[in-house]
């Protein structure tokens, strides 16, 4: 159980409200998710979160495929079971293939490995690289 | 200091020689980084995780660009500095511009942000995720 | 299914009994919660763990509802769902209001976005913060 | 050295001149933080991050200090020197005693340890937590 | 649910089957552990993974039972459900006593603790360690 | 520098002395290391954490080597480096090979790597693990 129950849409009200309906027109879909749902207890958390989200994940000099495939990478190495199903599949949606998520999954599970081996060995940064 | 002081490229020999031959190739540099230098006090480590980088950054499904940013992005969540010095500076040499770098930071940020907000309200999957 | 089978609390005996019945007292309960009838099975770290938080989460220069707080920040931090159940629940019982804890959320998404915005840009100590 | 070079306060203009000068004139400082001059080579998320930050750091249900010393506690947990220094010495500016800071680092401690304890063991949520 | 079906057993063919084939008398087991599965769905980092993992495993300077409770360690600190439970299964096969499964969980306990008191005081590496 | 400058050896007092005087001699060195000066800021908390480590890491069912190795895996997993350099340094002193953690740091990345697969994945725990 979520530590507050999520908010009904049927019952959202004002400022709530308003992101909800927007929500579910920038989707398409007809259920808010779970997530906005419990962040709704805080309204002005709801916003402000809802809003940089759109400016954040949307088309830029990085197409919207590879923004939600980054946001995966980030999520499984936070281990946050939520995030990365949700944005896995926000992923396909917008285009991303299987072989693209395995390929992803790939890159978090080697770029781990190689960071744990900078700190086991305490690599010096190149000179270079300063 | 690093823990085991780097390997003088110089003075390897056998496998360990013979991957530094492939990456002075491969990447068309002269000095070998410490990182690889580090790793050569296990020959069988170092010959292993270049041959598995190498396999898993090649173009596949996504190209070079996307997976250095992936790789980047992961290292940020990981805070190895090493690994962002080094990673965003081979995004760049592949081709990534500025702003793909401060978009993926961006997305970086948030992906953090929300993953903790589904952890501190116990935001349950939705049934459609499952 | 834990890895050791919680301890039954009426099986428990000499410095385990102890514990229990020290915990049932202090915080006014009947039944020993699973993180320490799973602790038990090493009865001195059971002994120390309690002796411990004790010690460190009475009321000092903060309050124990401060307390409470930064240890469920930390919780949400590390994803540790049973911590974060836990600790939110003994924070409500001190005096905590709905309002404050999603407050502390708050600070703590920010606080994990704007961390990893530092590793991204890799930004120098200020001089003055030295 | 910082990814990108931090932005020059004095040769900021349009949308980061006017979070500059917030930034100043909010803080009573004179000189910008390498944070904030980082962040300014994306302006809007400038402009996003300091209203956040403005917003979520503003006196609540918690006070200023409470919610300095909750990010200070994630910055810990997160290991981020930078993030901690510049917290620490906010919330010493707002108010936080050393004995504060130490009474928090001893809570951050136990609750790292207490959460590992949890994993190690997969203790499993207690029904009346759930 | 996995976010790909794991390869049902006798369906595998080619890189798949030979690794499965390897991994099953290997171990001397007739099930498949879902990992192997699922990460079949990416055949070569299946065979680049099993490869790894045995020559890492192996005994050398550590024995095997040190190393799968380094393996659960690491794990442990990573809050991985799934990693703790298969290679705690491990270190008991190869001859892990529960005693030292909990030993270990002790030393992983005041690890993340003092990591943490390291960072909350910003303790200077001293001048003999660097 | 550190946030509370470490305690000088010669002005130690009372607890914090006797602390010291026992560190000094149980690890036959003349110089306090920074971590127990920090934490001398706290008396209790020094007292606590040294008592506690002394209990922890010394000889069980598992050797004080295979418990400092276990340490320096978690510190690596967490990137601290002063925990890193001291007890990878502490590990040699009581005995540990630079084969024995290179071999360590080995597990430590393919746990990392391995780990971030089964959360990329969601792989389901198998029946027999649970």
């Amino acid at each position: 159980m979520s530590i507050f129950k999520p908010i009904n849409q049927k019952q959202a009200k004002g400022k709530v409200k308003k992101i909800f309906d927007d929500i579910k027109s920038s989707r398409n879909i007809k259920r808010i998710p779970n997530f906005w749902r419990s962040l709704a207890h805080n309204p002005e958390a709801l916003e402000r979160t809802w809003n940089n989200l759109k400016q954040i994940m949307k088309k830029g000099a990085l197409d919207p495929v590879t923004k939600e495939l980054i946001y995966v990478a980030v999520s499984i190495t936070n281990s946050c079971e939520y995030c990365i199903r949700s944005h896995t599949l926000a992923a396909k949606k917008k285009g991303a293939t299987d072989q693209m998520i395995k390929e992803m999954i790939d890159v978090v599970g080697i770029a781990n490995q190689n960071n744990k081996f900078v700190e086991g060995y305490q690599v010096e940064v190149d000179k270079n690289l300063k």
